[in-house]
């Protein structure tokens, strides 16, 4: 960054070598957050968790992030403190600056989008369209647990939940690192990140691959789902959850030959094939195959 | 751009030699616009001219643009649709690419947040810092104009205004040429894009000239600003509207030496000079001294 805040512009310098990738997220009170919910801190994390996860799901480095904020007038100014210290904190683990943005009234309700500018080397980026019929299917972590957290915060609206107890809901982690190794090891033919949920992001990424190719589809192993656990007993989420829960922001890719069982520290589960022609299909635990649709993320809106 | 929507970032090549530029800007109803005075393509058009003037200001080429769109559940298709007409006509005209974005709901009110990304040759952005005593000030075009408008809708809420007789304010141009031809023959010491009033903006621009350097003020001469003309009658706008009017979106710039009167078919003004010490001085049409303070946009505000 070369020249950030104070000026019409931000003057960004990237290598010579390098493409600019630029992605943007909005983060809405009353759809991805609640203020009852959420600590402003939290939502300033979750917001920029969004970003730095659209740049790790191409393999790239982030660089500088942009924020612009809507608030209520009547709004605290400490509840806007908090919000840049939890988005702050998680930028300086990244070093990525915040190096603009516009702040403004809203009309009723917090609204913050958020743009991350990312580097990447020259024809690198790893996209969603390069998925081919046998390609294994991997994801990272483990899936499930925001929504899960979510499921509990709307069956008992007035209790709180311990942040620590539920981090991948409350402070979820990009997988920045990860992205990069299957970059620079050119492991992933396709990588696209968790943001909607297992079922709706795979159907994304065979969709992307089947656009001027030929149509390819899914076929995944429930069994295999690497379910995440979650609260005070370590409770393992639903299989549902597990396949249609949105925002794990972990990575799903596919890969021509078998991936690592760890990436940049981060255990990798093969779940599944990408098959011939349209269609996801589910193994289940009982040895049926069941249609799998994309169901994520609207699936756990109120 | 090399990927855009439909992957989970947008990916842009620039020439090795260029530096990226990022502005983001705020578009928001009962602010910016109202729905009932301001048609879908004109909301359209000023949301993208916000983010196209902001790269004129560094003399910049803008190259992509990303639109985060909230709108309430209600509002009409048609509305959408009219924006998008609006926004990409003028993307169209500047060779801009809408290269991603979110679309959401919002609670209440539309709520525009436009990214322009722009290239520009590394180390020749005109930052608003380069200005010094002695340099002579100059505005493009005509000023007032677009607030002159503003304060015609405030007087007469219903009465509908013919955008063709108040361009500046319905269909404002970046003065993306104007700024090129600046850097290109590096006329200008310090430059800035006229979006919250020649007052407010000039007190920007002698404010960041004189961070971790002498402090720089201006004397500006209130007979030598040009005033814009509008509505049926060519009415000249008042010279409150054309000192303190926001959204013209004309060029204000510095230089040592003398510029010339045109810049890319645009009127080229010189309006006063950049002095030693902090302030601005009006020299007025009676030929006092009257201090000018900084006095844009929220003066025009209901």
């Amino acid at each position: 960054v070369i020249a950030g805040i104070g000026d019409d512009c931000s003057v960004l310098r990237l290598s010579p070598r390098d493409e600019i990738l630029v992605t943007t997220d909005f983060t809405l009170e009353g759809v991805h957050v609640r203020r009852e919910w959420h600590p402003a801190g939290v939502v300033g994390h979750r917001c920029l968790a969004r970003g730095l996860s659209d740049v790790a799901a191409m393999g790239g480095e982030p660089v500088a992030a942009f924020l612009s904020l809507a608030v209520p007038e009547k709004l605290p100014q400490l509840w806007v403190e908090g919000f840049f210290r939890g988005l702050l904190r998680l930028a300086g683990k990244f070093n990525v600056e915040l190096a603009g943005g516009d702040i403004a009234h809203s009309l009723a309700g917090i609204l913050a989008d958020i743009v991350v500018v990312g580097s990447i080397p020259r024809g690198r980026a790893i996209l969603r369209s390069g998925a081919r019929p046998g390609d294994r299917i991997y994801v990272t972590g483990h899936l499930g647990g925001s929504a899960a957290a979510l499921a509990e915060l709307f069956a008992h609206p007035r209790r709180r939940l311990d942040p620590a107890l539920y981090p991948r809901h409350f402070h979820p982690l990009p997988r920045i690192a990860a992205g990069r190794v299957l970059r620079q090891r050119r492991i992933a033919s396709a990588l696209i990140d968790l943001s909607d949920g297992l079922s709706t992001d795979l159907s994304h990424l065979c969709e992307e691959s089947g656009r001027g190719a030929e149509a390819v589809g899914a076929e995944i192993t429930e069994t295999a789902i690497p379910r995440a656990r979650i609260g005070k007993s370590s409770r393992l989420v639903s299989i549902e959850q597990a396949l249609h829960g949105g925002e794990d922001y972990e990575l799903l890719f596919t890969s021509s030959k078998p991936a690592p069982s760890k990436l940049a520290g981060v255990k990798v589960t093969e779940i599944g094939r990408i098959t011939r022609g349209k269609g996801m299909v589910l193994l289940t635990s009982s040895g049926a195959r069941r249609q799998l649709r994309p169901a994520g993320w609207e699936h756990f809106r109120p």
